[in-house]
Order: structure tokens, then C-alpha cells, then sequence
């Protein structure tokens, strides 16, 4: 890691976006310095360019009314300004999708691959003049293979949908981000999406065998296949995974599955302090405690879920935790026990196990909700730090001290048994002194959590929202052979640019 | 996958470390057309350096005496012919390997990465004219770190020394290849390597955190640290896993444990043919069934195992499965029941439990030893095929009729779980034309692994030994692309040359 002194030069990834009808391709994704694309000469280039898809792709689905564009402007992260893009383009296949990487290539055009809109990072808002390249046309479930464990999907799939159709045989796939009902595998891709269940089974990356992925001059390779042990050549698979889109597109991936696990016993703790039940997920660790989800949350935002839900969670506590088991058989009775022995032993105020299996799932999902929960109250910016795991304790006290300090309403939520905390700021959408203000406080809390050994984000993704920190977290020299992997797979940087790096 | 009528150019990798006295760092490994080694200059260039270290890092052991060098010419891969380093380092800090690299650079010499040397590739062979870097004197386990569940290690420490300081404090790194009290952790991140143990809990990678690389340039990064969520920027960790030394040297590592399983128990299942054993395996993944351990042993091998150690195992058998459940409390009775009905319904001719854990451990230690096993009987040649575990008793059929069509003696056994395969073929150390033969078999065994959706080489790696197989089984343009991440960080083609790629 980089000394934390090192000056940070402000949102330059938001200004790289929102400068004036100007794509920024600088140098920084380009160390060769093949032709880019510049100021003035984006309109004629993305006219040009959609005039050859009219031309040499006639079957492609292009959006250029400006109706139409709006609604590829922004990802979730609206927050965030951006552009509107020249065009966008929604394939069907994976030659459409070749198809059109070969013409942006000539035209010398900037992509904007994107799944279903629902990312945090902003990696997958328009840019101005560039195509983006919507992939929730090629949303086929190509193949359960039940004998190999695994199934093969396009990226438009979305992941609620990849879940009930392997449960239908009994299987399961785990990645389980909050928005699984409405995001889709693609951007799960590009983000090495999370979840509830990380803590046990991994994020997005550990379930992916192969891909099939578009380079950026439109030639087509495969990074793997059905093996589940596969040690021949570099990993292209892992690398781009979580690239957000600025190396290839991927159009198609083969999923590892699993067993579906038994039924979840949950149980939920309250505390009188956060550093209470911080203490009780270091015991739980200790103990040698597998669950399959391990969540917090404080008090802001219980109140804010119990205030939607009524769901008569302790809204005196401090914090909750929402711990669930689904270890084979009396396991699962087992893991609980000693789950609760531990918060016993940090403190917990009141236990309560869930009556049921369907009780389990309710309370699920309305730790689920909780970002919509507090969006009722005003507009939420959510970050996505994490910390070694024993580390939890100090980056919420942190986060208590930096958001009271410059008086801004917070809640923090998240998946606490893998350090991963989502700090949000709710502010006035008519506060213009909001966007500046809460830019700050995550500053510091960026510096609290690097400080710790953490990450400025666990699951979200750098994207545009986080660029500025990607080097002061991982170094330059890192982020050097970072972009010299960018240029040697997208030399003429047309790739999402300005995204992540 | 490319189409398997192309043409394999024969032993061409091999050829490249044998070519009298001259390193084959062509063009392929560098499509900048920057500076290369060639031919006669390697000689003075090595002198060179060698005079550069002794005047610059006047602290780092350098082995340049011939009798030492012999030492490092070969890995376990002993059938492969190699050559003399021209000088052996053997550095004990990571300044030292980085100003080993920035002297390597300057000067232009090749540098092979070598960790304990138990290599089944070539990777690690000697090339003459280049300087060996053995990490075996960084041995130090830097920290067990109980409350994040990782551990931080340089890269020679042993995996078995892993293994036993993290259990002392009730902690377990899974990865444990056959070779396990032997080979070291940097050699494990190198290869990717596997094991029993990986059909439950996955391979080297998988167990990653962090790596701290030397470039070649002698420049030193950091790819992660202590979290185990982290999507900033792209994931050089699982980048450099794998890479055999050709993208950088690891100097440390940060890899995850998780709480030490309960004691396994071990079902042994014997069968008339290899095909009721396969499907045994198809009938355990259908019924759900997660074994730590799922091992298979054809009738050569039970021969050559019993024949050793007298385990009274049934020499009648066409195969023998070894099934093994680490389920927590009851759940590990539960499962070997479950595979022991599936086994039967496959019809197994015996079936036998392990009397107690440390009979269990003693199973497994026996198979462990399979390949010294078979050694006893000649030169044993060891291949490292997997298939979708599905293809199974096709590949194992495979190999028994493409063996008995050339006459070559062999035995197979391996990771039937996650398809992992290892025919062995064995001949006399001075039958001349052994390896021509056993290369032809090897070839066609791969074909029938490839057309299987299959992979060359599912733990051991790439290497010198099935570089020419890599176009064929990743497609020319996936190779194309690992070929240019190689020049973006190795632009003078120095590490590891002709290894992989």
C-alpha cells in the first residue's frame, strides 16, 4: 500500500466522465500511444459508426432517439452525473456482439459494456460520445449440466432467474448479491458481485469455470470450459472477471454449482454497542463458526427497516446481527448454539431464533431491503469499504466519528463476517452542499479503512466512483502493470474508458 | 478449443531448453520485438552478470561451481532433458530478488524461478545461460493471524511445515498435493497445484489472498492483503497464481485457512470394471454427496500399492474408489452411508470402512505414495489430464485402449472426483525408444482429453512439457492474449523463457 499522505486529487474519475462532450481516452489506458479518441471528433466518429452497424449489422437493435439513450445514462450510482451515449447498441448474439467491437475498433469509438444498470461504481453509466453496448437481450439459459455441476448462460440472465432454475433440479448457485432479483450475470461478472453468502461460499469470481469473451477488435476466444481443475496458461478467467468491462465483453460463462444446502436456522442478536457485536463475530471465528450468512446492522438503519417492515427488531439496540446456519442436518442446530453462546458471551442483549423457514427468508429479505429502507428517507450514497475481518470493530467506531463530526445522517449496514460494511449517507436531494460534503466524509473513511488494511470497495467495484483511490490502495507500480495488461488487450483503448483505471 | 486436426509440431517445447547451449527466448515471448537473448552471447552475458552480484549483492549465496549447478538441471520431470544454469541464486529477502531481477535486466539474462524442485513440468529446469533463482532460503512462516484467518509465508516454506504450524493452533490450509512434505508454497502458487483434497475445497488459488511479486524489473508490488473481498482494479493475485514463474517472482504470500475440519472418515469401494467406478462417481454427484476426498486407483495401481505396502486391498479389481467425508459431527457417517448406496447401486464386488482415523490416515498416505509405488517398477512418466467430471470412464477407457494399442505398461489413478486424471506409463530407464513412444500415447491421450472438453493439464502445469499443447486446447487467440499480458510485463523476455507460453 501507498503512504496514505499521498494528496488525493478529488473526484478526477467523476470529471473524467463529465467533462464537456468529451470522452476521456488520455494516455493513462494507452502507454502505446496508438491513435485515440479526442474532443471534437467523437460526434462525427459515433455517426459514423452507427451509420456502419445500420450498414453492416442491419439485425442489431441501435437505440439513437434521445428518449431512448436517457434510460443508459445512469447506473445505479445516480449520484453520480454522466452522459448520455451517442448510440446504444442490444445484441442478440455473440457475432452481433463481435460484430460491433470490429466497427467501434475502425471508428476508433469508445464502448460502454452493461448488464442490467443496477452497479454501484457508476462503471456502466453513458459516456458522451461513445456506444454502449447493452447485454440484457442475450438473457438464455443455455445449459443446466446437472452431471458436471454446472451451468452455461449468457450474460443477460438474471441472477434471481440463474438461482430458481438450478433450485428446479436442485441445485444451487450461491452468489447472491442484495439486487439478485433485478441484476444480471454479466454485470455479476464484471463487478465479482457479492452478497449475503460471500462469508461461506465466495464471491462471483470463485464460481466461474469459463468464458467466452469479445476482445476489443472483435475477435472471439474461450478461457475455459467444464473443468473444474484447469491449469493450462494464464487464468484469463479470473482476469477478467471484476474488469468491469474495460478488457473484453464477455458473452457467454459456464458457472460452477453446487448442492442445494439444507433449509437456513436463523438466528438475530441485539447489542448495546457495536464494538459488542464485533466481539461477538471475533468469537464466533474463533470458534471455528461457518455460517453461511453473518450480517450487521446498526441502529439507524434497524430503525429505518423496522420502520418499513414492522418486523419488532430492538430498536433500543446499538446493532444487530443476523447470523444463519445451513450446515447438513443437526449441524446447522449445532452452529446456531455455539453462534449463540458466542453473542451471549460479547453481550447480546436479546436472542431470537426464527420460528421458521419462512420467517428465515422474511427477515432475509428485509436485511435485503435495507438500502430501499432508508432511501425513504431522503437520497442514499452507499459505499462498499471492507477490512481485514477482525478490523470491523475499529472502521465502524471510525465511521460513528467521521459521519457525526461533519454532521452527516448515516447508517451502516453489511456483510460483517467478511469485513465488508456499507457505510450510507442520506442526505436532501435539493442539498446542493450534499455532494461535496458526503465526498469527504468517504475520503476519510477510505483512509480509515486503507489504514486498517483494507479496500476501498469489497464487491462494488472501482468503476468510475472509486478511481481516484485505486492507486493510493494498491500502488502505483501495481496499477502500472494493471494498465499495461489494459493496453496490451485494448491498444487503441476504446474499452469503457475512464472506468476503473 | 481449436480444432484437433491441427497439427502438434511434436516436442517442440522440449526441443526449445535443448537446443545446444542456446536459450529459445524468440519472438514469442515478446511481440515488442525488444532486446532478446540469442545464441552466443548468452555466455559473456551470464559472466557478466554473475561478476554484477558479486560486486552489487555481495550477501546473496551464488552457486557457480558445476557440481552445484547439477543440482538444479532438472525438476521431477526427469524424462525431460535440460541444461545447466549458468549460475544458481539463492537470495533471503525480497530486496535481494529484486535486485537479482534488476541485474537480470540490465544484463539481459534469462532467469528460471525455482522453488523445492518438485516440479512435473520442466518449469523449474535449468536453461543454459541463464541465472536460477531458488526461493528455498526464504522459508519463513511470517505470521499466523488467527482473528483474519490467514497466515503469511515466504514462498519456500514447505507445505507440509504449512500445514502443521496453522493446525497447532487449530487452523487448516487445504492444498495438498501428493507431494506435500516436499514441495514448497511458492512452487504451490506457481503451478496452481491441487490434490486429494481440492474436489471439496478447490486448488492453490482458491486459497489466496495476497502476493507480494518482483517484476522483472526488479520493481516490487503488492496484489492484495488481508481481506477477502476486494474488487479494486483487476486481480493480479489470481494472475501470477499459476503463471510459473514467467510474469514475476513471489516473494510472499497471504493465504486463507479456514477452522480444522473434524477427523475424516474413509470408505474404500472396490469394482469390476473402471466404468462401474465412474459410475459410482456420476451416482455420489447426483445424490449431492461433497467428499474432502474422491480417489481412484486402476488394477496396475492396486497392484503396485499393495504390492508395497500389504494393505490387503482386492487384487482382483478393476478399480477402487477412496471416499472420504470431513462432515461435522454426525453429517460424516451420514455421507459415507449415502456414498456407500451409491457405490453398491454402481456394483461395487466389496465395500470397507476405515476401522478408525488412523487406519484412514494410512489409506491415504498409501495412496499418496501411488507414483513411488509405481516407480519400484521402471521410469514412470506421470500425465496430469482432466475431463468434465461427467467424461470420466471415457477417458479412463481411452486410456486403456490407447495404451494396449502401442504396448506401453501403464497405471492410472487420480482426482476421479473433479476429473483429474494421472496415467503413468512405465518403461525401462535404458529402453531407447521409450520416450518417442511414450510421447505418441501422450498425444493421443490428450487428443481424447481435448475432444472431451478436457484440459493437458488440470494441477501440474503447462511447463516445458505440454507447451506445444497449449494453441490446441485454449484456441491461438486466448494464447495470443496470455502472450501479450506476458510482453506488457516482461518486455525483454527474460523470465522463465519458453516455460508456457
Amino acid at each position: 500500500m501507498q503512504p496514505l499522505g499521498a494528496p488525493v486529487e478529488g473526484p478526477a474519475a467523476t470529471a473524467a466522465v463529465t467533462a464537456e462532450g468529451a470522452v476521456n481516452v488520455e494516455g493513462a489506458t494507452n502507454a502505446e500511444g496508438a491513435a485515440n479518441v479526442e474532443g471534437a471528433a467523437n460526434v462525427e466518429a459515433a455517426t459514423a459508426l452507427v451509420e456502419a452497424i445500420r450498414r453492416e449489422l442491419p439485425g442489431v437493435r441501435l437505440l439513437t432517439d434521445e428518449l431512448d439513450r436517457e434510460a443508459y445514462r445512469l447506473d445505479e450510482a445516480a449520484y453520480l452525473s454522466a452522459d448520455l451515449p451517442a448510440a446504444v447498441a442490444l445484441p442478440t448474439t455473440t457475432a452481433e456482439v463481435s460484430g460491433l467491437l470490429r466497427l467501434a475498433s475502425e471508428h476508433r469509438v469508445p464502448v460502454v459494456p452493461r448488464g442490467a444498470g443496477t452497479g454501484l461504481s457508476g462503471a456502466a453509466a453513458g459516456i458522451a460520445g461513445a456506444l454502449t453496448i447493452a447485454l440484457t437481450g442475450m438473457d438464455r439459459i443455455l445449459e443446466v449440466d446437472r452431471a458436471n455441476l454446472c451451468v452455461v448462460v449468457q450474460p443477460g440472465v438474471i441472477n434471481a432467474s440463474l438461482k430458481a432454475a438450478v433450485a428446479a433440479v436442485g441445485l444451487f448457485y450461491p452468489p447472491d448479491p442484495a439486487s439478485y432479483e433485478t441484476c444480471s450475470i454479466g454485470g455479476n461478472l464484471g463487478t465479482n458481485a457479492g452478497g449475503l453468502c460471500c462469508v461461506k461460499y465466495g464471491q462471483t469470481r470463485d464460481w466461474v469455470l469459463g468464458l467466452e469473451v469479445v476482445l476489443a477488435d472483435g475477435r472471439v476466444i474461450r478461457t475455459g470450459g467444464r473443468n473444474v481443475k484447469d491449469t493450462a496458461g494464464y487464468s484469463l478467467t479470473h482476469l477478467f472477471v471484476g474488469s468491469q468491462g474495460t478488457l473484453g465483453i464477455i458473452t457467454e460463462a459456464t458457472l460452477r454449482l453446487r448442492p442445494q444446502p439444507g433449509p437456513r436456522s436463523t438466528l438475530l442478536a441485539f447489542f448495546a454497542s457495536v464494538e459488542a457485536a464485533g466481539e461477538a463475530v471475533a468469537a464466533m471465528t474463533a470458534a471455528g463458526i461457518e455460517p453461511v450468512t453473518l450480517e450487521l446492522m446498526d441502529h439507524p438503519t434497524i430503525l429505518a427497516v423496522d420502520d418499513w417492515h414492522h418486523l419488532g427488531l430492538d430498536r433500543d439496540a446499538a446493532a444487530m446481527l443476523m447470523v444463519e446456519s445451513d450446515a447438513p442436518g443437526s449441524a446447522a442446530t449445532d452452529e446456531l448454539d455455539r453462534a449463540e453462546q458466542a453473542c451471549a458471551g460479547a453481550g447480546a442483549t436479546a436472542l431470537v431464533r426464527a420460528a421458521d423457514a419462512a420467517e428465515a427468508d422474511w427477515l432475509r429479505e428485509a436485511r435485503r431491503q435495507a438500502l430501499r429502507a432508508l432511501e425513504r428517507q431522503g437520497t442514499v450514497r452507499m459505499e462498499d469499504v471492507g477490512v481485514p475481518r477482525a478490523a470491523v470493530p475499529q472502521l465502524l467506531r471510525a465511521i460513528e466519528r467521521i459521519t457525526a463530526a461533519h454532521g452527516v445522517r448515516a447508517a451502516t449496514f453489511g456483510h460483517v463476517g467478511d469485513g465488508n460494511l456499507h457505510p450510507n449517507f442520506i442526505f436532501d436531494r435539493d442539498d446542493a452542499s450534499a455532494a461535496a460534503l458526503t465526498e469527504r466524509v468517504r475520503d476519510e473513511i477510505f483512509r480509515e479503512a486503507l489504514a486498517l488494511g483494507g479496500t476501498v470497495t469489497a464487491e462494488h467495484g472501482i468503476g468510475v466512483a472509486r478511481r481516484a483511490w485505486l492507486p493510493i490502495q494498491r500502488g502505483q507500480d501495481a496499477v502500472a502493470v494493471m494498465r499495461s495488461i489494459k493496453a496490451a488487450l485494448d491498444p487503441l483503448g476504446i474499452l469503457n474508458p475512464g472506468r476503473m483505471l
